[in-house]
């Protein structure tokens, strides 16, 4: 299949650093190159893939965007993509909102995954407006606030499978992985690694917006003895404190859309202990692969008696079901399912023009 | 005509505060419809115009921009534009970027005045890659850095000619009106006032991002007896300040790509002193309706003799070259122009696809 893969240009693919989208979408890309097909990656020009890379600008626009316009970037993106469209059999965007009115006036079928969370106001008018365009959601979860949106099908996202390797034994502490911000809730994981008697080591970004709520609420607890800062961690460092967590400690409060950490934690044999929330219930078994909790008295009590769950089960989860084999074969799924439902509409269309024909 | 004015939706059209852009667009947009001209207008759907108005959202999202993303709305006017699009002779967009790959695919002869400075470097690019965009500039100055684009025209800004009156006396002041920012230089209309002995009464917005550089750099001259701050000033306000001012004082420290208040002035006879920078020399004509000065000796200079300026032949220049009835006859001429180059395009497309079909 001939397939553009439609990128931010925010970081690279796959990011340096932190970038969920960016992430994702290397992985799928690499997988269906793997797969015998035949893609075109649109990123900035200092990804890293095998597909073959269009892109408008030589960097990732991130460290330069006070100075610059994101817009100014994916314009001409979207420009290229527009020029090469009738060479495809499917576009796949990523970019979430800039190329919705360009996507409808194309010639060719397109999908586009959303990546964010979808509970806030204004997305609601949106995907109300664009309520033809086909849209795929990472959690059933996420797709809730917007339920009269187009929605082709619910694909969970994975990972290669010898990005992490499992690991049967763990050291004595347990992982936080993500970014400082308050909803991810750095200062309960705090509470329940010391409550439980167990070493917590953070591997965690803090952005610039978070730097007050950091320095107020969260540094303070870094003086605990149970606490070890790394800082924000590479793929290899993280690679190496999830191998060898008891568990990930995952106790946000907010609905997260996926949550690519915990199927990272999960490839490593690592079990997740996660609040209730966004797609926590779809990721993890409770009491197979991790334990699910409300509040943090569960959470202490699960942190307590983690080690009855087998590591095995959790790698054996992430076989199943979050390799990037499984998500690629389930896009692939998808953008059948888009063109089939693009061509009886052309046809629709061609017969109308017909009809029209026929009676004048 | 049938015409499309395409505004950004941060402000209303006209806008209630502050904001060029808009401002220039409703008169345009109301001088059109009185000339006779179907217009329709893609903006906040708090605008308040004589065309058909044509709205994603209720109010200017410009409050809104903490919770929102601006190109949800964005997206939609365009998409809204695109379905209407065949019924317009004309699209005229004002929203610099976001609609460049849209307005490319687009059967409609179109036109973008760009409205902000073009010196910054990732413009160059930008515009580059659109090469086939057809633009207009705001003043000659302004396209300066981007010589390779497809300039139609330069356009300079109009105003109604009833929207400030003629005033033939002027009290005892010189007026700044404008943003609170460094490249306006405030600190050097207040040294221009005190060092001629005029005092000077200030009608300006401080933006959130100039609070701290007001803070340190103006509010403390703000003490000096010459000095009265008025605040942010409404329509009226700046009519008051302006009609009744010995001189406007524009000190600016940047390439002002139009510099609307000069205009303003000019139609209430008041002469204008200002830095030579940016449009300044293509709207003044220095010795007759005010005077360009390169440093502070040459404004002071200025100030003691701008008694000599006749505030009639200020009314006059306005009358002549800045009312909004020259600049909508001015678009209209570019409209014809672009209407003929869209359909010179269209038919030698045509010549060669017959060509192509003879051969084959």
């Amino acid at each position: 299949m001939k397939i553009a893969q439609v990128a931010p240009l925010f970081e690279s693919v796959p990011p340096r650093g932190y970038g969920g989208t960016e992430r994702v979408v290397s992985y799928l890309t690499e997988e269906l190159v793997r797969q015998g097909h035949e893609v075109t990656l649109y990123a900035a020009g200092d990804s890293v893939t095998e597909a073959r890379l269009v892109s408008p600008v030589e960097k990732s626009i991130r460290p330069a965007l006070g100075d610059i316009s994101w817009m100014a970037y994916h314009a001409m993106q979207l420009d290229m993509l527009c020029r090469d469209a009738p060479r495809f059999d499917i576009l796949h965007f990523h970019t979430d909102i800039t190329h919705l009115p360009l996507a409808r006036m194309l010639d060719v079928p397109h999908v586009t995954t959303l990546h964010g969370r979808l509970d806030l106001p204004f997305l609601a008018p949106l995907y109300g407006h664009f309520a033809d365009t086909p849209l795929v959601s990472i959690s059933e979860a996420q797709r809730k606030p917007l339920p009269e949106a187009r929605w082709m099908a619910t694909v969970h996202h994975g990972l290669p499978d010898d990005l992490f390797s499992f690991s049967p034994e763990a050291d004595d502490y347990f992982a936080f992985v993500g970014r400082i911000s308050r909803e991810k809730r750095l200062d309960r994981a705090i509470e329940i690694a010391e409550r439980s008697g167990v070493p917590i080591r953070i591997g965690a970004k803090i952005d610039d917006a978070d730097r007050l709520f950091f320095e107020d609420e969260i540094a303070p607890l870094f003086s605990k003895p149970c606490v070890t800062y790394l800082g924000e961690v590479s793929q290899e460092e993280k690679r190496k404190l999830l191998e060898r967590a008891r568990a990930l400690l995952l106790p946000i409060d907010w609905p997260e859309p996926f949550g690519l950490v915990m199927i990272e934690a999960l490839s490593c044999g690592t079990p997740v202990i996660a609040y209730r929330n966004g797609s926590v219930e779809e990721i993890i078994d409770d009491g197979v692969t991790g334990f699910i909790v409300d509040n943090q008295e569960q959470a202490v009590e699960a942190a307590l008696r983690i080690d009855s769950i087998d590591r095995h089960a959790c790698r054996r989860a992430f076989e199943d079901r979050f390799t990037a084999d499984r998500m690629a074969r389930d896009y692939l799924r998808v953008y059948e399912l888009c063109i089939r439902a693009f061509d009886e509409v052309s046809s629709m269309a061609v017969r109308a023009v017909t009809a029209k024909r026929t009676i004048a």
